[in-house]
């Protein structure tokens, strides 16, 4: 079957030059990722580098083209996408740091010592990639989390080579973003088969149960997600399943903040949730907001904001299908009133909606917790603090959690202490939505959030999900790998003898 | 139902005080083990490494009854029980260094900034404790991998509550070795129910489904260990589940080192197989030995040292039972030839057995490639390189890779880079029986040697597995944990916008 191309601002459908990959396609693909993989783990670093860096560079040198094509696949402005992608090519470069950084390595070193529990052999510790990496990219984010996206740059700054499935909602990016990493591969003389990429729905389910594919990186929705990890799971040898699936993204005001500054709020409260027409993963879709004229004010800011835009096209005419059905719910199902509802649209276009309930309602409604993907949030008034927390506490686990708070704010410690115990990111006076490539970035969350709490898709800590530790006990220096000899000539971070050496 | 314990020596039962516990009491130990996560993660971290070696304090107090205790209902001699009942107190002090040492805690701060993408927010992360965890004690270390084993002592570490399932095989030294961490909660003040004990299987299986519970760690066998896996997996909100499931741990002699040193290598494998009566995880059950006479002479002396012992007791008759079966399959179904092999026993009683097939009978035979735990080993002899590597190819991956190499031993490079392609350590010309507790220790291996095999059982890193990331995003200093103020009061390493500072 060949794929198809749709331009959801307009409908018009184009057939590419692809075919849907079959199952023996993928597990060839898978196969010699494989050998990729064990090829391109064996070079030096400094090789792994390079190669992200021509990928940075690749990205860049079609930027023209492949922004065309991402604007005429998912209807996002040019700017945004001109940003995304710079953001994209800033990310190999992020990760060829934190490869020549080497503390993702987590190299140690025991010399052998007579401990009180007798005699300890020499035992030195490094981790090791685990080999191909299947990558599940997101509609959302056509660049940054998609074909060349975190998933793809973290798994190789970690070793591993990579079979990426391609969002049936970007065929075409997915197309030219491969060809410009696949450039950079052919420019540096990587191994053959260390990235590529595979399309159809059909192809997904292959590749997760490919045995050759030993771990897998997904960013989409709570649906596909779980029944990958599942499949993941269900698998004669299972594999680790790093998922990104959303969240409902709580954000307090509390009642001194509201008193301050109601309309600042509000405006900003609006801006996050329509960034992107709300199709990000961290869009704040919760907003609890005290009853009184101060909260009133706030969500009449608030409203008046997200009212303004009018039609938005969404990325899919599925994704707008699913929105409405979402909208629907939590009005019908959950009793929400609309205080700010547009025309619904058809095929891939809708308007924003602003929802209300109070917080005893919200607590009690489990319809009402939901996320729902796009341009919506459900405003929550609570009538004071026990309140408050009932509703906090009656809401999911998320990536991220936002406070509003006043100067010497008396509900300012609990909440971020609550938010600490529920979310991936806890927020202070600002927004969720905005994700930045840094070292201290956390973007995941308990469960259903995520699937493995531990894990980030953003940030440097995300070369971790592609690692496992070897410890080499007693083995001559010239059999280690380089970054555990004694000379560490890598100049990387290690422990020797339980002491920590920043290295060089 | 009371609790039995049985002396696996005279097969003597004895009905202790004790009852099995009810799903629903074991509902309430996991609410109550919530409550006290909360409080205890809240607690300094130097109150924590109080509380630890307050731990190993009371243990080795009570080290007479302790260890008499376990010697009833382990058949281990009492020398080796001392020995692991101090590794077990050490083992809590060298969790208490690693809380004072503070990298677990991978704090990380990047200061606000104008990133080449815009503005970058002020973003600190540190990891927090995941809440309650289960522990499954397993049967051989009745001690260090049980009650007061590594398991409990991380998830302390890290934070965390525990709900400790006592193994069938000692409920005695379970109750008494919980008695010991018991009192030093109480002399410490610790929150209630921070470490609680449970009996019994339908208890097990509770407690993995106990929505409270937020990790498990297991020790123990194949079976029992992925089916509590699925367990953990089918809950409504899924937690991580660590399973440590043993494996086949192969050695490989290579033809050179059995020309220089054939009795030495086969003394020192058969004192290996038969330490603990060959019931540890790291046992090489699989001894890779070349064709020809220095192989010969090595396998005749192994065969004369393991034959030595005469009858064993191991540590359950259920245990003696799936040895016999165990045994049994790799002759009959595996086509083993037997070597060794006195009595089969009846009870707990039995005696070891050395196998022996060629290595094209091992690669294509996977009766063969199951772990027998207990005194049991099979012998693979093979007659090249080639043969050895297609014979290693089939064998599952595993916890441990030993190689016996020689000087300048053409086949030791490539045998240690396999090692580290399928286990979790590698041991050149060594043992892999004896698992040392520090900071380069890596007891896991990729599946099905364990679960997850990003993860540890054993050294500082076992902490990681009940942790995960908060990012805090421009918390303003007072809101802060202080592992992430300006100061660093903790003197802990952290990253500071990227550059690594060691800490006091």
């Amino acid at each position: 079957m060949s794929v198809t191309s749709t331009n959801p601002a307009t409908g018009e459908q184009r057939a590419l030059d692809l075919e849907e990959t079959s199952p023996e396609r993928v597990a060839a693909a898978s196969t010699r990722a494989r050998r990729a993989s064990h090829e391109y783990a064996r070079r030096p670093l400094d090789w792994r580098e390079g190669l992200l860096g021509a990928m940075a560079e690749e990205l860049e040198a079609d930027a023209a083209t492949l922004v065309a094509t991402a604007q005429a696949e998912t209807a996002l402005p040019e700017a945004r996408l001109r940003g995304e992608l710079a953001r994209t090519a800033f990310q190999f470069r992020f990760f060829a740091e934190v490869v020549r950084d080497g503390a993702f390595l987590g190299a140690s070193i025991d010399e052998a010592t007579d401990s009180p529990m007798g005699p300890l052999p020499d035992l030195r510790r490094v981790k090791v990639p685990l080999g191909p990496v299947a990558v599940f990219g997101s509609s959302n984010f056509p660049f940054a989390f998609s074909v060349p996206g975190g998933d793809t740059a973290s798994a190789l700054a970690a070793g591993c080579a990579v079979v990426i499935k391609a969002h049936p909602a970007h065929p075409a990016t997915s197309a030219a973003c491969f060809a410009a990493l696949d450039r950079a591969c052919d420019r540096r003389g990587a191994p053959e088969g260390l990235v590529s990429l595979v399309f159809g729905l059909d192809a997904g389910t292959a590749l997760v149960q490919a045995p050759a594919i030993a771990a897998v990186g997904f960013t989409g929705s709570v649906a596909a997600g779980r029944a990958l990890w599942a499949l993941a799971h269900a698998r004669e040898v299972p594999v680790p399943f790093y998922g990104e699936l959303g969240s409902a993204n709580p954000l307090v005001v509390t009642a001194a903040a509201a008193r301050e500054r109601a309309g600042e709020i509000g405006e900003g409260v609006a801006g996050s949730i329509a960034l992107g027409a709300g199709q990000f993963c961290t869009k704040p879709g919760l907003v609890f907001v005290p009853a009184g004229p101060d909260g009133d004010a706030l969500v009449a800011a608030l409203g008046a904001r997200l009212g303004r835009d009018g039609r938005v096209t969404l990325l899919s005419e599925g994704i707008a299908e699913n929105f409405r059905r979402g909208a629907r719910s939590l009005e019908v199902d959950g009793g929400a009133s609309v205080l700010v509802g547009g025309e619904w649209g058809e095929a891939a276009h809708t308007s924003a909606r602003l929802l209300q309930v109070d917080a005893g309602r919200f607590a009690r409604e489990s319809a009402l917790h939901a996320e729902c993907f796009g341009p919506l949030a459900v405003v929550v008034r609570y009538g004071g603090v026990d309140e408050l927390r009932t509703a906090l506490d009656a809401a999911e686990p998320a990536l991220t959690f936002s406070a509003h708070v006043a100067e010497a704010d008396p509900d300012a410690a609990w909440l971020v202490e609550w938010g600490a115990s529920r979310a991936g990111r806890v927020v202070v006076n600002g927004y969720p939505t905005g994700v930045g490539v840094s070292w201290s970035m956390h973007h995941g969350g308990p469960w259903p959030a995520t699937t493995a709490a531990w894990a980030t898709s953003v940030g440097a800590a995300a070369v971790e999900r592609w690692l496992r530790p070897v410890t080499y006990q007693s083995v001559p220096p010239d059999l280690l790998p380089a970054a555990l000899r004694d000379e560490n000539a890598l100049g990387i971070p290690r422990r020797l003898n339980g002491r920590l050496d920043p290295g060089a």
